[in-house]
């Protein structure tokens, strides 16, 4: 296969790649980095990196930004001046985008797979826009599966704090036990290698 | 209790107020209608309405608009001009900010309940955006709850299709077993009158 993964520079991307790169072609994407640029803020960006990418089998995004901060900073405010205007803008609609732009770029029966993460699920403190952003992404990814065209699948992987993390995250994780990012990996593998649509693959 | 019920005047806000009306107060609020103006997608509205409901216990929303479209009308567009922006501004964003108003405004131990719906987590054709706006709504409700302070709760209620929507609805949710305004009402109370916070209170 041909697979297009955007956020390959990060610590899960690195992960996702080496995984998938056993057995398929994969090509990297990243803000600055990488053989495509793609910045899941900007729609040009995302049209701009697929057609780059050429004929494809599968997108993959282990990227997306969000703000952290406690609930205390969060005020009432319109989108453009929102705490949330981040994980709107990037994690959310950065994703949602590039899962409605790959919609009309793949190959029939191709896949996409984007990501979220446990706080989707499991609260903790200053994460309530990570938890927002990742609720959303996942209610889409169910929705869209049942309407996406040509054979076309879309699934989501949600790990748990990622061991390679633990060094700055570890204070806003306490108690989670992390997953290493190769295991994390490992779910991507089972979305772009398998056969089902609609999930929700959790790593934790 | 004095509550403030934001989308009073809507098929499910008329059996919240008839069921919590037994036994509180209820100040009615919504766009046009009822004794204070609150439009969710306008931040000085909420404010307005807050102050000049005055002293509260509950705030309910049971309002917020989304847009119904095919998978396939849904373009990689930026937030002001893709089709997620009215459930994102509204429904999403519109009760976030009545949650976070609300939060700085309540009594001690007050409590907040917002209103999503069965599409969080059941899609239907047409309900990608609608998916996505409840599944982020009930993640932010289930965050929230672990930093409220002042012994304040936040809850979500999410009922299936409603009887009395069915006129206009049925051919998006066949097969779905509808819930009458009422039986969903009681949910609303349960949120207001128990004692659980974080909860998503499915009524289907």
């Amino acid at each position: 296969m041909r697979i297009l993964l955007v956020g390959a520079s990060g610590t899960l991307g690195r992960a996702v790649a080496a995984e998938l790169g056993q057995r398929h072609e994969v090509i990297a994407a990243s803000r600055h980095a990488g053989s495509v640029n793609i910045d899941l803020t900007d729609v040009q960006s995302i049209h701009r990196g697929l057609k780059q990418a050429g004929e494809l089998d599968a997108v993959i995004s282990a990227a997306g930004k969000v703000a952290f901060a406690p609930l205390a900073d969060f005020k009432a405010a319109p989108y453009g001046e929102s705490l949330h205007t981040l994980g709107i803008a990037d994690k959310l609609l950065g994703q949602v985008n590039l899962a409605l732009a790959a919609r009309d770029h793949l190959r029939d029966g191709g896949s996409i797979t984007l990501t979220t993460g446990i706080l989707s699920q499991q609260p903790i403190v200053a994460g309530s826009s990570a938890s927002l952003v990742n609720g959303a992404v996942e209610a889409f990814v169910r929705a869209a599966a049942v309407e996406l065209p040509r054979g076309l699948r879309i699934n989501v992987v949600s790990p748990t704090v990622l061991t390679e993390a633990m060094p700055s995250y570890a204070p806003f994780f306490r108690g989670f036990e992390p997953v290493s990012a190769a295991r994390a990996a490992m779910a991507f593998s089972r979305s772009v290698e398998g056969a089902q649509t609609g999930q929700i693959y959790t790593v934790f």
